[in-house]
């Protein structure tokens, strides 16, 4: 029986992991700050704070794991690209890893983003059809222009040396854009789906930007399917699937019945942010046999359908 | 009056620095694991252990520095390249930036070195003359194959943009080789000069390999100019100029009278080292105003006359 810890357990991506981490017969160990859900028979939760490296060694001192996902990380809506949270989970997840190879582990997976991808150069490029370029794992150039994307990816440098250098098996699933049931109410869809299911208006950009949208059911999915394969290094977890801000926020709007409430356009574009940004998908199909199986429109539809009824309890 | 905290400062290079920073006025805060050394009047000497971060935020409230010089790291000889305590130096150097900026800082300047270039690259690249190229900050590719050299590379990226965000002033000082009194035993000048004063046989490469051989007092004080001056980002801080490793150990063994004891050629070079890696100065000397003084006879000189009076001690 293999024995995984995992980490960001409460988090967005993370609750979702535990269910198929149970069906590959995976002894869980959840590492939450928040106390453990109800209901989740199995699982062992552990209540501690990773930005606390005694308390990360003497955790991992006693657990034993010989798998990690480690998906903690500071991600505050509007604040997590600037924050200097940031340093703090690089130094945190640099003692993690330490920690988990010395008590004997022997493969870990942690969360990338497609924000190590250098913007500023796929805004440029578009391959020969003249469709945007797809991110793809180890030819688009890497360059993040914000704290968060660089601390990202000077957490995946580090701990895939220390890993190669220690002898233990490392991936590192770069996640692109995220929509589903429960993401925290700052985020484009939840701001979307409970504006309108309130009867409120809601200010948009005029949503050309093409964009990666994947279901946290799917991502989460996709990391134990990359933990449990033997893939090494960086793999986009995203449906690779692009589709216009407009066309999901058109989907939710449909889903609530409340279209004529989208002012389209009133927000500007955010700059730096390129104009598409979609996931290659090819090495997390053919290497570790995971395809993103969640219709958006479907997707879109359960979401609303959650928010309208837990919108009034956020 | 500005305040320095320094760190490493008892080791090879910080050792050198509290002379320069003294002469320019500073008022030092010196750190260390070590007792301070007899006979440094006006410095403030703080014994911290920085892989502990609640230490080093403690010192960093106390002493509220308004400019860091951060030079300690692991590097002992033999192990530094792929020791997993370089990690724990990324987390530790990190929180000390953290720390530094928490605690109202204006400038920083952190230590890398030369093993952030590519060297494979390096090997393949000679500009049109035909010499070796020269590594130059901002254009030669980076990539490195070490644990230490990811490492530094990883605290450079992130330390950056922490700064950045913070407002607060950050260059890179990149290290190339070293040489000079004090060095640690293990590294090639001790070596070959120990040996050859005691009469022993030293056994090396053939010598081929073009280094960029800088007298620890000229790098120390191309620190301290780097601190005083402003600019921003990667410093490369050495001599700039290429020599063989058989030139180096030719001058010792001329300097200590025993030529015949060297056996060339009894030890294969290493794997993955580059044939040359040399530092462009450019920027050093034109944006920081600092080039090295030391001629290589010079220094070494002076190095073996050292190894002779204190070669029995170590």
């Amino acid at each position: 029986l293999s024995r995984v810890l995992l980490t960001g357990a409460s988090g967005f991506i993370g609750r979702h992991a535990i269910e198929p981490l149970l069906e590959r017969g995976y002894e869980v160990h959840a590492v939450s700050t928040k106390p453990p859900p109800p209901g989740n028979g199995g699982v062992h939760w552990h209540a501690i704070d990773l930005l606390d490296p005694s308390a990360t060694a003497e955790l991992l001192a006693r657990v034993r794991a010989d798998r990690l996902l480690h998906l903690a990380w500071d991600v505050t809506p509007g604040s997590f690209w600037a924050a200097p949270g940031n340093v703090r989970w690089v130094e945190a997840s640099l003692a993690l890893m330490r920690a988990f190879i010395a008590a004997g582990g022997e493969r870990a997976v942690l969360a990338g983003t497609c924000a190590e991808y250098d913007w500023e150069l796929l805004a440029t490029r578009e391959d020969r059809s003249g469709a945007p370029a797809l991110c793809l794992e180890e030819n688009t150039p890497l360059g993040p222009h914000t704290l968060y994307g660089t601390s990202k990816h000077a957490t995946q440098l580090v701990a895939a040396a220390l890993a190669e250098q220690s002898g233990v098996g490392f991936a590192w699933g770069r996640v692109f854009h995220l929509y589903g049931p429960g993401e925290q109410p700052g985020r484009l869809v939840p701001t979307v789906a409970r504006s309108l299911l309130a009867g409120e208006r809601v200010h948009t950009t005029e949503g050309s930007q093409v964009r990666d949208f994947s279901h946290v059911r799917d991502v989460a999915a996709g990391f134990v399917a990359l933990l449990a394969a033997e893939q090494q290094g960086p793999v986009n977890i995203a449906s690779g699937n692009g589709v216009t801000v407009r066309s999901v926020i058109e989907l939710i709007a449909a889903e609530t019945g409340k279209p004529e409430l989208v002012e389209w356009g009133a927000v500007p574009h955010s700059p730096g942010e390129p104009a598409a940004l979609v996931a290659d998908v090819r090495r997390l199909a053919q290497q570790v046999g995971f395809v993103a199986a969640t219709p958006l429109e479907e997707g879109v539809r359960e979401t609303v359908a959650w928010w309208r009824s837990h919108g009034g309890a956020l």
